[in-house]
């Protein structure tokens, strides 16, 4: 069973190395990019077989290691 | 309009720090974790508003900075 978790920055979080990618693009010629947020995603492979529970588990990882809670939010899919 | 870049490590391309988080898992307890791959979530706001040629650009930009192709993949969604 695989789990794939988005973890981004919470709104109002400021974002440099989004910005960067930003003004990179533009530099590049890419114009018309209002805004970059960078975030992290991270693939796992479990050995658990039932969704629910697998979709439980990882959002206890997000909790205790993946996430920064105070300033992340992060999703996770099961498939 | 906004993009939804992931950008993933290729398959065979070793990955410590996804190797790192897997190791961290098993050390607070959480068994059951078979391998974890670390990838980056690119979200751009862009003035752009036909959303084919909004991902055509976006693909522009992930092959000339968004991504590093010999070694990483991408997919663009639009939204």
């Amino acid at each position: 069973m695989k789990a794939r978790v988005h973890v981004t920055l919470k709104n109002g979080v400021l974002d440099p190395q989004g910005e960067a990618i930003r003004q990179a693009l533009s530099t590049l010629g890419f114009e018309g990019v209002e805004n970059v947020r960078q975030g992290k995603l991270l693939e796992l492979d479990l050995a658990e077989g039932d969704p629910a529970s697998a979709k439980e588990r990882v959002e206890a990882m997000c909790e205790k290691l993946l996430a920064n809670t105070v300033i992340e939010n992060y999703s996770v899919e099961i498939s």
